[in-house]
This record gives structure tokens, C-alpha cells and sequence, in this order.
């Protein structure tokens, strides 16, 4: 127990080590921790408490306001913070107001997005999670306080400008403050996570939230959903038209032309497109791909389960749909019985959870209002808030009660993401927004697919293709295009059917590219494995790794792709970039060229290759190419071991598919390079009977052979 | 005594005849009404009780939850709501969510804006306010109930499409409730306001908030604010030039320049730049000219009131100023007596009071933060909503006190405003959202500033001229261009002195739309006179005066000024327009044509004719051109009476610049036409000594000598 500034008292409560809950108040029932998953209990109590807290409990200010309460935490000097979810605007945090609260069209950057979380990361090494699902709103070291003095005549106070930006300019006094304001809440519990570097916090959140999720293997391919307007014929023909040209593929999405109804939804098979969904799923089935079904969570008067949905749902519809309480137990239950019995046990593989986000921003804002009365004890925004993360569970649950692992997309999500086994996506299109999102994802515990749909030049479509690949989810969303994007990827011209004469020369990129994604499964699965175990993000920013490389702190349009790659996109018609390497070395992974790090170059690649680095002294497996994964693909690896000194990396080895590795069912392979021999070494250790690998060639690349010398901020010399 | 839905009370109060003020639960002390101006008792005494109450009071449903309290109100079939302030992105207001937040960069279409209210007008002859300083939400018919039964698979249930829009699009089945949100409060007054029609119901919103404001005679003139990096030598040689080049213009506004200290204000002219404000005063004077002074409300460390508004302040700074809090008597006074020594007493005319909105979409927002205290007990909430107008409320007293009539700027404003004399404007510039701001802030008995900066090309800024002397305000706000706009229109050549070859032909166009300005500013105070007494707003959306006529309830480019004149504004390059006129007959003012009413006609006036339409059967008194007003000025009238059966027009008569009027020194003079004799009758009653109008001409102007024929939605034949 101790007393805040007022004379509340707070209570401290120590949940693992290095993770602490404080207690303001008297909280809200409904919180996101209140329909968290279990924390990875074994792994945290098993870390070693921080050698420093970073922040100064004692110094948390807590006050109940008309308006809700308050809460006031010092930023000290030199502190960046990150975080707040999927946010696409910004990335350092500091001196902003960020509001949390689900909104699927940000005009500009207050905060607000698909997937916003009350929850921010400090270079200092520590998180800060505040468990609400109000829209809490965080004012980032924004606001000056008047001081018991006469202020200073400081800051723009004598500026004569002619232009509003300088007038409006940020200010150079910031406040050394996070003030966070709760609405309606009575009281609040924050939980604050330590580390001895901010990765070290970070990962105790993800695995306080359960730990990051574990794809199956095959996830890990391309996915590609097919126009809306489909049938069931069109999608087998197309299927195999992927396979006649060996473009691999391993997902195909049905969009809303598979139900009866859609806006809002049946979750019955459309009876004229889809007159026999077992044939369907047989044929889609021997050309060895899954499917994924696109739905939301508004139920159509026609569904079947309407009837029995009625009483848990909410006062208000939506699309002329129920929207189900999916915190009531039996609402959820419904919902999931009704799933698995038509869909996972008739070998639906995975779902598209889209809509469960809000809308106050586009032309037609169509959600639930936030007055809106749950019958569970939620009110609409609350709901709003979780409605993605209960969506997620509701579905999450049904496979794994079946030990089927899955892998799907979803609209919104919040607080404590991580297990779940989902990718976020949006309906927006900006392909350097797509790119910050996707990292600061990772600040969170959360993963984002910045999808492909059309493209406004070839060196546009194919850019963002290569972002596609770099990324949690390889994903070709093609619900408006009648004919795959790489024939034409206008949309227009694609609706009326005009392809493109020279079409030929794309698709060979476009497979080059499908190829190399392909070639990394291995490496991403390890790299899953590890967040789901260690709470590592695979997608992650540089300052994770750097935090003190102040340069790294900046960087929203690199990052890391597993331990050992940086991923540096190009955007639009882009034909060359600056890149900075933190320090170390690098290998540019198509030229071989070693680039010493602490320095930023100037790269140019060629259309078709995509720009990593290799980090110096690591390992890389490579897959040959596979057009799809099965649960007893063998992979085919070239290891690549780059550096004269390279780490031993370990490959994953389990079923590939269900929860067994959980019981010993698993194992792994590790690689390493024998300096002396100057071979690679593979050992096995595995209670599985699959065989996930086999290595056919081993290559050592070297900064001796190709180097290229680089100066801070200057170009290649 | 009432009860609603759920057993909770309701006090109803009959306030005047046709005014209602229901409370239910327990309000919040710092509302709008608490600040608000005494009602026009006389007038809404006399009244007559409307015939019918359009609503029933039973229907209305109260409930707290735990975010504030609800509201839920029956909107009938075929009944249109407008209203909610200074809305830009939107006209008729069904089928959308309000979010009463003033914000002065609103992205979409959310409610958001400079002067939001919470308050709506609706066709079936009522209006409705709720009485809160919260960021209150409507929800005007946007969702649908879930109903007892099962709801019908209506709506767009069955839908396929490959379009987003379409997807999210409109609903067919909105509900007929509006409800509202009011966060944290407990308890809420709500006002009803009933009228036989539409604008009978307006008229008594208008009238309870105090009447509308008078403006000073001189202020329906032209006012140019200058460049902001001016010294008053430049101010003086600029006035000049005006007067040389007989450039009609009543006001110089003085930008921030003319303080030593601006964002934040220290309210103190710059020594250096204005070494002797007596000597500006004079030479202004003496050229006719009435001085504005910029400012905003947060106080500089080395204003002169600095230490004796400290601890009345919020607890934020912004701009490293003061937030003075102007709910406390004592601290609006210390800014008051100031105000009042420093500049009212020294003959400066008015105030642009700037930057008394908020901000939380530009890049740099700027304000104070929601949870700011002030000393008064409002929030940072309560007081963003509020300090437009108490800032109003505070300079304007001064005005008051020293029998002096100001007519002034100000960027926010709120409930009950319509008495102060301030007309709204904005940073922002787009010329169809500024007529579409006019037209919505009639319902709402404010006043908007569409100001003309600059042109995107000559008839954009032609055009926004033309709207701009049509308009409460004749504002051009040149404060980034160094030269005036029509030597050079575009900004940045303005500003590297780049001077446009032609611009003497500008020039002669910029001229002639002044002095039609200027030639309405008799018919216009008339209009304000109204507006004062009567509560009818002198700029206003046709659907006030044709509620029935459901062409007009979709109307936002076209508005009425006074009673007798159309306006329909050219936006951009358009070169034509297509004009609705309703029932009755319509003269094209600058060709004299005759139109019938009832009826679309495309129109393209010439470049240098402000397009206007003039009622059938009504009179026009125009001024030949003045440059500048005088207190002693004396009108010199062409008198136009359209029509065979011109009805009377009543020109005031006042000293023009005091108070003196409401204690009998004014008087009107009356003009009418005599069919018989077939000419004009000019009546004077007046017990001011001022000779206000000399007539030089009648003009009759009759249906036969030119008409046009037109056929509804067709053209011109």
C-alpha cells in the first residue's frame, strides 16, 4: 500500500518479476485483463528480476475527476516512447495525444486507429500498460504545466511569423510528463513491465499476454482471396490456373460471395455460387491449398444461429445484423459451436474476422453507437474496444479444442493480442503507412499484414508485393479484382477484363517474389517459435535491438525480419533509397556485398530483387522453392552463413499443425558453421517423426570477398 | 412532474409561451445557460403560444449510465433536423452522428467544428438544446434498434458487391429517434423551443439567447486585415493608397504583429515596429478608418497582466501563456479594465479574438488539455466549448459599459451566442464549405466570415469576393501577403512582391464588388435590426422561409439575405450555375430579368456581377457608394421596388454606433410604392437628430419588361 500525491492510496502488487500492478481506485469490471489469456507463467517466473526499475513508482500521480481519473507519469530526459498498437501515422510517441479508441479511417494522427492499445513502451526499459476499455487518452509529454513561478518568456512566445505552421510549430518546452485520462472509470490498474533493455520489457508483456501466437507451417505461404463475386468452379480453375504457372500459393480467402447473406452475415454457404461446398473443399484440398473464410460478426436475421443469439446480443444492429456478446460464455459458445460443427471440422482451415473495428471517419459510418447496452454489463464502447479481441478468442477457442492450429486475419484487436493467432489488416492503402504500422505492431505484441490489392504503376505493385513478403502475413487481397492482380493490377481495367499485354514479364517478377517468401518459411517459423516461447516479435523496429543508437529511434521505414535480417522497402516508383545499418556488419542479400554498420547507404536494387540485409555472423537457411507447405513438407534448405565467425541458429521441428509440440512432439535442427573445417554442421534433436529437413548445400559468404566501405550518413563509395 | 421510460422524473417548466425547459436527474453547474445573456423578455412574452407542439414531451426517454446520461427523442416520418452550429461537410443533419467538440480543422464530416452546438432545428417546427459544456454526441436517426421480434432481412442484408462504398453505404432503414450522449454529467436541462413554423421556432432560440446582435453601422463595410509584419508608418501609407485608389474599406485589422509579444499575447504594442500607437490612431482616424486589433486569450509571462491573472488561470500554459479563466468574474474583469484603459477608451473599434477553439487534427495541436483545471471549477472539457464565449462575453461587456457598439471576430463559439457581436471564421479555405458554414450558422443564430486570403485564379477569387460582401462579414484577411490581394492574389508571388501585370483590371472588378457592398449596407442594417428584435437572421438557408418546399431542405449553396434577396454564389472557375428559386417570382438583380419561382434555371452571370435574385413584390434601397461610414454618414438612395405590389421596407434610424436606440433615439424611415400614382412614398418617423437616408431615386422594375420562362429542373428557355 502506499499513497499517491492526494493522499489515495494505491496498491502495489507483484505479479512476476519484473512485472508489477498497481492498483488506483476502485477499476471497472470490464477490462481488457479481464478476458486475457493465462500469461506464459513458466517462462517469467523464470527470468531473472531487472537490475534496475527505470521508473519511479512513487512519483505516479492518481486522481478521480468529474470526467473519469487521471493519471500522471514522469518521462525523464532522453526517453522515446513507442507503442499504442497499430498506430500509421507516427512512430516516436512523445509530445502527442494519443486517443484510443477503434477507428478504422484515421484522418490525421490522433492516435486512433484499427488496433490502438492504452499501452506504451520507454527506451528507459519499461512498459506501461493501462487495463482499460475506455478510450483512454495519453498525452505524450504535451502539455506545459504552470509552474508555482512567473513561467519563462521561453518557447515561440516572441515569434512573428507569417505562416501558421510556425505559429502552431511544436514547442521547444515540452513537459516531462504522461498524463493519462480514463473516462468514466472510477479507478484503474496499470501494469508496469521491466526489462533490462526495452526489448527484455516488451517481451514480458507478450508473454503476460500468453506469449505471441504460433502459426501452422503452411500459414507462412502465400494467401491469396479471390474476387467476391466468384463460384465455386471459378475458384477451382483458378486455383489450378495458379498451379499450371507454378505461382505458389497455399491459402485461397473466400470474401462475402461464399455466404447466402453477407452485411450482415448468414455464415451459410451461398446456394447458387456454392452449391456443393465438399466438392469445394476436395478439390481445393488435392491442389493442396487451405481455405480461409471471410466474415464479420453481425448476424443476419437468416442465420441460423440468429434465433439463439437474440437474447445475448446487443440493443442495437448493425447492417440490420445482431451484434452477439461474445463475453457472455454462452453467446460465445453458440457462436463457436455453430463454427465448428458447419467449419472447422469440415476442414476450414482459417477465418477473416473483418468489421469488428468502428467507423466514425468515412462517408457511412455504420458500427454500433457507443451508447449501445450489452447484455453481458458492456456498454458500446467498451465493446468497441474489445469487440476484436473477443471475436478472435471466440474463433481462437474452437481450434484449439480441436488441436488444429490457425492463422487468420482480423480488423481490430487491443490489450494483450499477442496469442492470438491473427494478422491485422485494413481497408487503407498507404503503402509507407502500411510500413510503420507494421513495426510499430511489434512495439505491442501484434502483427499486421500490409496486403496487396491493385497497384498504381508496376513499380508500385510490385513494391508493395515485396513488403507483402517481408511481413507476418503474405497476402494478396484480390476481393475486387476479377482476374489476379499480376495480369492487371489496375483495378478498372481488371473489372472489365483489359489485361496487360506484357503481363508475362510480371508474373515472372511476381513468382520471383512469391519464391523468396517461400524460401524464408523456415527461417520465419523459427523466428514465430521464438515469439511465441521468448516473446520476441518477428517483425520488430531497429530500436528494439539498438535502443541506444539514436538513430534507431527515428527509423519507422527498416526493420527487422527475425534476429538476422533488416528489411529496407521501397515505396511507389522508388528506384533507390538511403538505408542506415545499425552497428555491426551487414551483407546485402543480393549483391553478397558486406556493408560495415553504423553508416547509412545509398541502395538501388534491381525491380525484382527485394532489399535485405543479412546480419554479419549469422545463419540462413534457405528453402528451394515450395508452391505450397503441407504437414509433411520436407524443405529443401541452402544454408547460407555469412561472416567469418556466424551464431548457430536453430530450426523448428513439429507437426507443423496442431498444439502436440506443447507435449514433446517437437524438436529442432542446429545449424553451424565449423570455423576450422570450414563446413556446416547440422544436429538434430527431435521427438517428431517428421522429417521437416534436409540440407543440400551449404555456402559461406564473406566480407572479404565483396565490400563495400560506407560513412555515417554518406553514400556508397 | 413527469416520468420517463424508467420511473426517473423530469421537472418540466414552461420558460415563455412556446418555450420549454425539461430537467431530468441532476445537471451539471457550468453549463451554457449559466453564462448566458437575459433572454428578449418582451418580445418572447408577447408571443403567442404556437398552435400545436410538434413533440411529444412523453416520448422523450431519460437513463444515466455509467459513461453520463442518454437522451432518447421520437424524430417523426418526413421530418429534416439542421442545426448543430458552424457544420461545414454537411446540410441536413438526419442520418448523422454529432460529436459536439469544437475543433478547428474537423477531417470529415463528424460535427466537429469552430462553433459546434448542441442544438437542432427541425421542419416539423421545433428546435431542441441541450444545455451542456460536455462534448455531447447525437445521434440523429443513425441506428437501428434491435426490435422485440425478429427483425425483417431488409436493408442491404442480401447485398453482393465488389465496392466498399456500396458496402458500407446508407442504410434504407434509419431510425426515427435522436439520441444523444452527454458524457459525465448526471443530469441534463434541455430546452424546447416550438413555433408554428420553422422559423417562428428559431426565432425564439434566438430571442431566449438575447436577441441577435446589432452591429455598429460602420461595420457592414468593408474590413481588410493587413499584412502581419506591418509597422504602422506601412499601415498608415496602405490606408492611404485604399483611399487613393478609392478602394471602399471601413476597418484595418492590425494582425499579431502590432504586440511585442504574440503567441502568447502580451497585449502591448510593439515598441519598435508601432513607437506610437496615438499616432496610428490619428492618421487612421482622419482617413475614415476604424482600428481591429488581433489577439487571443493566453497570456504572455510579460503581458501586464500576467501577475494578476495567474492565479485566476487553468492549470496548463499554452504558448507558455495563461489560460485565463473568464468563469470567474474577477479575472474577466482584470482582462476587461485592461482592455477597456488600454485600447476601448483609445478608440480601438473591435477585436479579432483568435485561437479560442482547439485542436487535435493539424499537426501541431495546440491547446489546453481536456483534463486541464481551471480555478472557476470547469474542466479542460467544459471550458473548450465555453471559451469562445466567455471570451465574447468579456470584451464585449467592456464595449457595453462604455455605450459603444463592437462588431468583432472570434474563432468559437457555442450555445446562446447570437447576441454577441462576433461573426466566426476559420483557418480553413475551402469556398463551398465556408457558404456551406453561413447558411448552417443561421439555424443556430450565429454569424460566419467566408474571408477572402488569397485565389487559386482570378475568378476563385473573384468569386470568393463575391461571397465574402454577401456575407455579416466583408472580410479580407491579407495577413501573409504583403501587397493587397488584388495586385497579386497568389501568395507566395504576393509575398516575394511579385505584382500581376494585369492587375488593374482586378482591380476595377475588386472595386465594383465593394461598392455593391457597400451599397447594401442600409438594406443590411435593417436586416440586423430584425435580427436583434425579431430573432430572424439576416443570413439564412432558403428551408427557413420555405420549410415546405423539399427542394430547399437540400439547398446549402444558395441562402437568403434580409427578406428579399437570393443569393447563389459561383464557386471556383465556374463560369454557370444552376440556381433553384422557390415559389413566387425572382429578378435577376444585374440583368433585371424575371423568373418564376418554383423552378431550376441556369444561370452565368458576367465575372463582375455578384449573382443575386431579388423577391418579387419587395423593396430594395441601395446606397450610391460611400468608401467609408461615418456615425453621421447619410445614405444617398436609389430605392428599387420590384414587382406590381412591392410590399413596405423599413429603413433604422440610429446614431448607428451606441446604445442610445434602445432608449427611444432611433426611429425608422418607411419606404412603399404608391400603384396608383406609381411612385415611391418615403415616411420618416425618428426621434434621432441623425438625417440617415437622403432618396435620389425610385426605380420600379416590373415583370413584363423581362422575363424568363422556366420549367422545374429545366434551363433557361
Amino acid at each position: 500500500m502506499k499513497k499517491d500525491g492526494r493522499g489515495k492510496k494505491s496498491e502495489i502488487e507483484d505479479i512476476y518479476p519484473g512485472i508489477v500492478r498497481l492498483r488506483f481506485g476502485s477499476p471497472e469490471k470490464f477490462t481488457p485483463s479481464f478476458f486475457k489469456r493465462p500469461a506464459s507463467d513458466r517462462i517469467l517466473s523464470s527470468m531473472p528480476v531487472p537490475k534496475k526499475s527505470h521508473l519511479d513508482i512513487d512519483c505516479i500521480e492518481f486522481r478521480k475527476t468529474s470526467r473519469g481519473c487521471l493519471l500522471e507519469i514522469p518521462l525523464s530526459s532522453g526517453e522515446d516512447i513507442y507503442g499504442f498498437g497499430s498506430q500509421m501515422k507516427s512512430f516516436r510517441q512523445n509530445g502527442k495525444k494519443r486517443t484510443i479508441r477503434v477507428n478504422s479511417d484515421p484522418p490525421s494522427d490522433t492516435g486512433e486507429t484499427h488496433a490502438p492499445v492504452p499501452y506504451y513502451l520507454s527506451t528507459a526499459g519499461y512498459g506501461i500498460l493501462v487495463d482499460t476499455a475506455r478510450y483512454a487518452v495519453f498525452y505524450c509529454g504535451t502539455h506545459v504545466k504552470r509552474s508555482s513561478g512567473r513561467n519563462s518568456g521561453g518557447g515561440k512566445a516572441g515569434c512573428l511569423s507569417d505562416r501558421t505552421e510556425e505559429l502552431y510549430g511544436g514547442s521547444d518546452s515540452q513537459s516531462r510528463k504522461v498524463v493519462m485520462e480514463i473516462p468514466s472509470a472510477k479507478g484503474i490498474d496499470i501494469y508496469l513491465f521491466y526489462g533490462d533493455t526495452v526489448l527484455d520489457a516488451l517481451r514480458r508483456y507478450i508473454l503476460f499476454s500468453g506469449g505471441g501466437c504460433f502459426p501452422p507451417i503452411w500459414a507462412l505461404g502465400i494467401r491469396y482471396r479471390g474476387y467476391t463475386k466468384l463460384d465455386q468452379e471459378q475458384v477451382i480453375q483458378l486455383c489450378e490456373s495458379f498451379r499450371n504457372d507454378n505461382i505458389p500459393c497455399d491459402v485461397f480467402g473466400l470474401e462475402p460471395g461464399w455466404q447466402s447473406k453477407a452485411y450482415s452475415c448468414s455464415y451459410e454457404w451461398d446456394k447458387v455460387r456454392f452449391p456443393s461446398p465438399d466438392r469445394l473443399r476436395a478439390g481445393l484440398k488435392e491442389l493442396g491449398y487451405k481455405i480461409s473464410l471471410w466474415e464479420h460478426a453481425f448476424v443476419n436475421p437468416s442465420s441460423p444461429v440468429y434465433g439463439k443469439l437474440r437474447p445475448f446480443s446487443g440493443d442495437y444492429l448493425v447492417f440490420n445484423g445482431l451484434v452477439p456478446d461474445f463475453s457472455i460464455p454462452k453467446a460465445a459458445k453458440i457462436f463457436a459451436d455453430y463454427h465448428e460443427k458447419e467449419f472447422v471440422r469440415n476442414g476450414i482451415s482459417c477465418f477473416k474476422l473483418d468489421e469488428c473495428d468502428n467507423s466514425d471517419y468515412i462517408r457511412s459510418p455504420w458500427s454500433f453507437p457507443e451508447n449501445s447496452s450489452f447484455p453481458g454489463g458492456m456498454d458500446g464502447e467498451q465493446m468497441h474496444s474489445l469487440l476484436g479481441i473477443l471475436y478472435q478468442k471466440t474463433i481462437d477457442d474452437v481450434y484449439i479444442r480441436n488441436n488444429i492450429r490457425s492463422y487468420g486475419e482480423v480488423r481490430s484487436s487491443h490489450c494483450f493480442s499477442a496469442p492470438y493467432p491473427y494478422v491485422l489488416y485494413s481497408d487503407l492503402y498507404d503503402h509507407r503507412e502500411f510500413v510503420r504500422a507494421l513495426v510499430n505492431c511489434g512495439f505491442s505484441g501484434m502483427l499486421w499484414a500490409p496486403e496487396v490489392k491493385h497497384g498504381l504503376s508496376k513499380e508500385d505493385f510490385i513494391h508493395r508485393l515485396q513488403t507483402a513478403v517481408l511481413s507476418p502475413l503474405a497476402l494478396v487481397n484480390a476481393w475486387t479484382m476479377v482476374h489476379p492482380p499480376w495480369k492487371q493490377f489496375r483495378r478498372a481495367e481488371n473489372q472489365r477484363g483489359e489485361l496487360m499485354g506484357d503481363r508475362k514479364d510480371l508474373i515472372a517478377v511476381v513468382k520471383k517474389i512469391f519464391q523468396f517468401r517461400m524460401s524464408l518459411v523456415p527461417y520465419l517459423y523459427s523466428a514465430f517459435l521464438r515469439y511465441h516461447l521468448e516473446g520476441i516479435p518477428p517483425f520488430r523496429a531497429l530500436v528494439l535491438d539498438y535502443p541506444d543508437d539514436l538513430k534507431c529511434r527515428e527509423i519507422d521505414d527498416e526493420y527487422l525480419v527475425g534476429d538476422s535480417i533488416l528489411a529496407a522497402p521501397l515505396f511507389a516508383e522508388q528506384q533507390k533509397r538511403e538505408v542506415y545499418l545499425p552497428s555491426g556488419g551487414w551483407f546485402d542479400f543480393n549483391t553478397r556485398k558486406f556493408f560495415q554498420g553504423n553508416a547509412t547507404y545509398e541502395i538501388s536494387p534491381k525491380l525484382d530483387e527485394t532489399p535485405i540485409f543479412v546480419k554479419e555472423n549469422s545463419i540462413l537457411p534457405l528453402s528451394s522453392t515450395n508452391e505450397s507447405i503441407d504437414k509433411d513438407t520436407c524443405f529443401n534448405l541452402t544454408v547460407l552463413a555469412f561472416g567469418d565467425n556466424p551464431e548457430p541458429f536453430k530450426l523448428c521441428i513439429d507437426d507443423g499443425t496442431t498444439f502436440n509440440y506443447e507435449n514433446g512432439d517437437s524438436g529442432w535442427m542446429e545449424l553451424s558453421w565449423d570455423r576450422t573445417a570450414g563446413k556446416g554442421v547440422a544436429k538434430i534433436r527431435s521427438n517428431c517423426r517428421i522429417k521437416r529437413y534436409r540440407i543440400s548445400k551449404w555456402d559461406h559468404v564473406q566480407a572479404a570477398s565483396v565490400s563495400v566501405a560506407g560513412a555515417c550518413g554518406g553514400e556508397v563509395q
